[in-house]
């Protein structure tokens, strides 16, 4: 495949005029590019600027609010359920972040369902905001049913990712950020682009049967939760996405399970919805409502410096730090850049044509 | 194996007889009595009084306070930081729960962070008490390392189980709660007794080489986490594992890592403790604090409705709802009574003649 590597600017200046095309304002297209750019500059290619043509297409057919009026619509001292109005994800979570870091701020911890959204991008970015606070961050959202329950033959669940995330003081915070299933959709497509096979245990076929043909999705296959069988504890990773789900969409009046409306243009979203749009949960809690915050950074510290100097398997593989290597990529991609595959680049040369912006090269 | 039934009654009798000759008051002894109970009668039977004599073996050796003073040592309106003083795990993580459902009924939500505590039991006992309370309730713990993270040679981290639970309307409560390794070592143990082979993926051996040999724990070998190896995710169990540990230790002042002291008696606390005794973190979120009660419930008896009758891969096995065999269980030995294999029984009678009480049969 081939790469071209561009300036964090280049790629803020390009995916800000887009967002502005779609009509939103000047401070939501600065938000909403900050989320997307902070995942290509984490290395997370999935779902930075190459997602920014699907959100296009999303609404164009209606089915995002450029211009939403996001809301509080339920709440105490320390709970909140907000409203997305149909908006972008990607402007709704950090406003629903806000929220929960104000309750932590007066209350020591602050809590977020939200309803009628769409795709949020990388969690880590909601949970940092939190993180700068010396705050505990927590980010989950369902998606789009891709996953069957274990024993199910039918798609229920979304990747449904989870994200944790910890202060540390000399070294990065610890960022847990991970889809509930075996495999993130993300690392089947890259398997689907090159043609390859899957480890067995990330898919079924139709029949429910074991596959490892990253084709199988297109014909009726389901992606399987983390574990991947029973003897492997996948009723585990279904467990985790239940409750990513019912955090996110029961709690807060979003649609849930099958009900899920697709992140792609091409599916219509189910007629019977169940509650609006898609679902996030947030959270955050203060580290000084547990203990000083040095105190807690300094022992932090030693847990990684600890985990980090583990006895390993083999000499060249040491342990990873969850948030580690996505730390180094940003560090990296800020002096470097950010490559973009050939087709990526295509993707945004074509749509800037169809909005009347200046290609990317 | 042979078994012995038992009432419910006659277990509860026996179990609070042992906890009031430890010196445990009558409250403390009545609410560890429950806890053990609530676990065999959920079919738990690895956390109920099978760990009784282990209870008592700690007790023994100074390792347990039979007369703890529980206290909360820091706090702001929805957090707190507990210090259980040495005691049993199965009195101070109710303490601290109910401390988070005080600080839920008045602000929305409530969070806990214990240290010198011991193992509280199962999960789910803790969080069923916030479902009572219509609360979304949420209890982890760490505990004695026995799990290599992936990549590592070494057991840094216990089983660490996470637990939420969920209120819902005519069906029983949704409770996820799950170790966040490959598998509990509950079932390595049942595996150790009848001398039979386990799955790929529950283990490696002391050279970190798969093992399917259940006793390799004993010859220096580890669990590994949920997803077995990075291929499917064992990442993503080591990442939920830290969160636990960070949670439960790292916020509150407990050991972390390899350094939770062992459950067992035979084994000593690491002589460089971090910490104060294991750790627990245990939360609840009023449910009426996003939605009201009803409409929260209504639909997560659509969401269990929908997932309980899903195509499945065989026609045999149905989807388990999570918590779904644990309730059934209950509702079969609150009346057909508690079965124990001998080796428990014999076990409880030796218990009772050392004590001086009245033998179980």
């Amino acid at each position: 495949m081939n790469y071209h590597t561009f300036s964090e600017d280049t790629l803020r200046n390009f995916t800000k005029s887009v967002f502005i095309k779609m009509g939103c304002s000047t401070e939501h297209a600065n938000l909403a590019t900050d989320v997307l750019i902070k995942s290509d500059l984490r290395g997370i290619d999935s779902h930075g600027v190459a997602r920014l043509s699907g959100y296009v297409r999303l609404w164009e057919k209606d089915r995002i609010n450029a211009k939403p009026n996001i809301q509080i619509v339920y709440e105490t001292p320390t709970t909140a359920t907000v409203d997305g109005d149909g908006g972008l994800g990607l402007v709704i979570a950090p406003f629903a972040m806000k929220v929960a870091i104000e309750k932590a701020i007066m209350y020591g911890s602050g809590w977020v369902s939200v309803r009628n959204s769409n795709h949020f991008g990388i969690a880590a970015y909601h949970t940092l905001m939190a993180v700068e606070k010396d705050m505990i961050g927590f980010a989950m959202t369902n998606a789009s049913p891709l996953v069957a329950p274990t024993f199910a033959n039918e798609r229920l669940l979304g990747t449904n990712p989870m994200c944790y995330a910890f202060p540390a003081g000399k070294y990065p915070p610890v960022i847990v950020d991970m889809a509930t299933s075996a495999a993130a959709n993300g690392k089947l497509e890259i398997a689907q682009r090159s043609d390859k096979k899957v480890p067995e245990g990330w898919i079924q076929d139709s029949k429910g049967r074991s596959s490892v043909d990253p084709h199988e999705l297109k014909n009726g296959g389901s992606l399987l939760p983390l574990g991947s069988d029973k003897d492997h504890g996948s009723h585990k990773g279904f467990g985790l996405s239940a409750t990513v789900d019912i955090l996110s969409a029961v709690l807060s009046g979003a649609n849930y399970g099958p009900w899920v409306p697709p992140f792609v243009a091409f599916l219509d979203p189910p007629t019977d919805p169940v509650g609006k749009g898609i679902g996030h949960f947030l959270g955050a809690i203060r580290v000084d409502g547990f203990r000083p915050v040095d105190e807690f950074k300094s022992h932090l510290d030693n847990w990684i410096a600890r985990f980090k100097s583990a006895k390993t398997v083999s000499e060249d593989q040491k342990v990873i730090i969850p948030g580690e290597p996505e730390f180094a990529a940003e560090k990296d991609r800020k002096i470097n850049g950010i490559p973009l595959v050939d087709v990526v680049v295509n993707d945004l040369n074509e749509l800037a044509v169809k909005l009347g912006i200046k290609k990317l090269v």
